[in-house]
């Protein structure tokens, strides 16, 4: 059996530093639980030195019981001026009660002498002493080689005493990293080989920074390299480009490697946890990112489409199901027959598919997109070909929002409704704003003829500017996302104005749900 | 001098297909424009067989002087039943007038036989009378081999009489696609080096797709194995998780491996062309994109900010103004004493620096963040400290949206504002909705008495769902970009209510463009 390969999650602390993230206390013990459903082997929590959070966090931490991750506490190496016993660094990642510590120290001579402004042989000892020292209070301590890579090319030597020193100390992990991240993958891959072969014994690391666009390859030629131990962050999140995301590593060394990282059922929650992290995050999941992405399997093409549907092979590295996600057939001006008829549920003749396809065709042209949103499309069909019966009409709508500078602040909205030739006319308040205003409205009038519709819940709402043609004027295309407790759905509308914009996806939006209940 | 790696754009035809992604003719040829003026060597225009915007593209483009690119035009080999001179797919290769023709072929086994229908030799003979056929024709033929890394695994030796067939019949280039973007760098590399040494006399391109996150890898990796030319798309647009971004690619052949490309001087043109294209397709740039991203060289913790100021060396692998890039010092709640220093222009008291701290952790703990908003963040530096002189006050404000189903509908908006202890009580009215029409009720009042807004645009407005405390209702935080003809600006402002948000942070960018302008 391949040897495991481990795998080192720390969003919660090198994620953390990515631009616009915030975690409370809450996110980090929610993302603790995802995370560690996902059969990663370490957690890195924080780094209880540098803030209270972080503190708080592990005294939160050790009263959960996780499955298979274990918590680690980030540090560094003790100041040039204390003693290791004395460092306050190193006894508050004692204090943390984390079973592993991980440290950063420094391992390239240029760094050493300009950041650190210590000696070469003083760097040595600061390493080996705090090493030392909290290897007889925590279980295990892994040495992160901060720079190691840039190290390596400029003192080849010095950097592999660094390591020794670590090791001499009792570091159980030797972790190499790519700090900015400037290092090609050939070049990652033949430095981890010469670092295993010095170190047999040692679980040698894999810490790599995205700035050059490589930060998974350089992770993945690591391990073909002799790494054992990979540490990244879920969904990529770090500073500046980020860190190696292990959403795309591990996949890849579970798939294209065939080694044992988290094993092949956990890989199938791999899209769920992902777009849970994003969620968490207060991100939208990138539709284009690998293996998860919402496009990741997703043709559009007509040409592909129907060889996808003769040999998945052809157009798809791997079963989008081994990583929990799924295939999407596109609708857009590029397709043709196939991908209509791949996409709706209907049974179409072919002057009903040419039919369809006019009319997105013309709806593309005002700026309609179709891609976000299935339960407008779904709609168009059935209003194409004579299919639908609406369930009401709002015939008109009237939105005021008013705020004094003192706080009071409320959006009205007024409608008129046909329902079965009845005319309701009522009025709804939203606190969030006009568009929620108007579905208060629409609820209100609606609800005791279709009682269905109190489960209909508004998840999200993406507001786009498109410009149809260059001579006309700017459109907002406005894409709400929908839900009750079993689906979700997407549906769209288009206007200069946003609130009518809105006003559409949200009539969509009911109709699809009232359809879909009978 | 290093041998000149060629860069071919497929931006247009491939990236095209990206999910999403649609582009009028008008957004292809301004696109072709700023590509070409970024240096690359081929640009793929479309296919002029798949549809007539594609042949309408290459009858606009012909009337264009380029400055160093040339026009491809894409197809696929012809169909088995027809004879090459009588095929209507490589006819109209010849009609776009492009000097190039790039044509696509199997060289898989698999493919050849689930998805061609053919026998393997009848398909060597569809490249072979292909390639000779247009040869006549055009100036170049380069010979695209879809799936060619699955099908050197799977056959080969059949792969490589595909390739083979092509350069006998007069191909000048042969392209080496990972169609399914399934395989790893070390894989592309082997495989790469070996076609390169059977066929060196002709280029060997590589077109990779990113499925695994590799597609940059695996076009650096080509080319150290030997390829000369590099396809792939602006900003990896490009369909399910797209293609190799020449945006990354471009910097890594250049910096990393000092291949010459485009050259150091068109190299500082990057970041604009690559956020021009993101526009014109509508798009945010993502600020984590390696090299040209908004974060790609921002510093957030406190400890880097004083480490790069030192020595840029240790965070930065390269040097952000040679992609056309520029360094930022971030505000957030990890950020210490030395992030607000650098980022503010005023010279503050370590007492001032403390206020102002507390004043952002507070706002931050309510859902601010000040990172995308440099002017609201200025704005409270100078509250904070009283050196803050407003030059007017929204007092209230009231906003009627209103539509019949027929086609009427406006915003209207009347706002009470204090300037200089006078009252002005106006409306506005606006025909994108709310915040356009309170827009025009400020500048309405305002204009009067500061003239310089009339130069006043809003370019951009992000809505962000934020939940500061778990048990306190949702916010919405609004982030407005704003400009003038010489800068741009971000403002910030935060509120249950969406249009009091917007509010926030419209009175934000008018105080700020007031306070530049003295």
């Amino acid at each position: 059996m391949a040897r495991l390969i481990e795998i080192y999650d720390t969003t919660l602390r090198d994620g953390a530093q990515g631009e616009g993230l915030s975690f409370s206390l809450a996110d980090k013990l929610d993302l603790t639980r995802a995370i560690d459903s996902l059969g990663v082997h370490y957690i890195e929590g924080g780094w209880p030195g540098s803030n209270p959070k972080d503190m708080a966090y592990f005294e939160a931490v050790n009263s959960i019981q996780l499955k298979n991750a274990r918590v680690v506490a980030f540090g560094s190496t003790r100041h040039a001026k204390n003693s290791a016993s004395e460092d306050p660094n190193l006894k508050q990642l004692i204090d943390s009660r984390a079973p592993i510590a991980c440290i950063v120290g420094k391992s390239w001579d240029v760094a050493v002498r300009e950041a650190l402004r210590v000696s070469l042989d003083e760097n040595l000892d600061m390493i080996s002493s705090s090493v030392e020292f909290l290897k007889e209070q925590v279980e295990q301590v892994f040495f992160d080689a901060e720079h190691f890579f840039d190290g390596y090319n400029s003192n080849y030597e010095y950097a592999m005493k660094a390591l020794r020193a670590a090791v001499d100390a009792g570091a159980q992990a030797l972790v190499l990293c790519d700090t900015n991240g400037g290092n090609l993958p050939s070049r990652i891959g033949e430095v981890t080989a010469q670092v295993v072969k010095a170190f047999p014994n040692v679980t040698i690391g894999i810490h790599a920074h995205n700035d050059s666009g490589m930060a998974v390859a350089n992770s993945v030629e690591a391990v073909r390299a002799g790494a054992t131990q990979v540490q990244g962050t879920m969904n990529g999140f770090g500073e500046r480009t980020g860190n190696a995301d292990l959403v795309q590593v591990l996949p890849n060394l579970e798939l294209k490697l065939s080694k044992h990282c988290i094993g092949a059922d956990r890989l199938k929650r791999l899209t769920e946890v992902s777009r849970y992290v994003h969620e968490v995050a207060n991100l939208t999941s990138p539709d284009s990112q690998p293996f998860v992405g919402r496009s990741a399997f997703a043709h559009k093409a007509g040409l592909h489409v129907s060889a996808v549907s003769r040999n998945t092979a052809t157009y798809e590295h791997i079963s989008p199901d081994v990583v929990g996600n799924h295939r999407r057939v596109l609708v857009s001006e590029l397709s043709g027959r196939s991908n209509v008829l791949a996409r709706t549920k209907a049974n179409l003749s072919s002057a009903q598919v040419k039919q369809v396809l006019e009319r997105i065709m013309d709806l593309e042209n005002q700026g309609y997109a179709f891609e976000n949103a299935e339960a407008s499309f779904d709609l168009l069909v059935r209003k194409t070909l004579g299919n639908h019966k609406p369930s009401f009409e709002l015939k008109t709508f009237r939105v005021i929002t008013e705020s004094d500078w003192n706080g009071r602040r409320v959006s009205e909205a007024m409608v008129k409704l046909d329902v079965a030739g009845e005319e309701y006319h009522t009025v709804g308040e939203g606190d969030q704003g006009p568009v929620n205003s108007i579905d208060q409205a629409l609820k209100k009038a609606l609800l005791p003829v279709y009682p269905v519709l109190k489960d209909l819940q508004l998840v999200d709402y993406k507001v786009h500017i498109v410009n149809a043609q260059a001579a006309a004027a700017a459109k907002v295309r406005v894409v709400i996302r929908s839900a009750d407790q079993k689906d979700a759905w997407g549906t769209v509308g288009v206007s200069e104005n946003i609130i009518e914009a809105s006003c559409l996806a949200l009539v969509d939006s009911f109709e699809y749900m009232l359809s879909k209940n009978g």
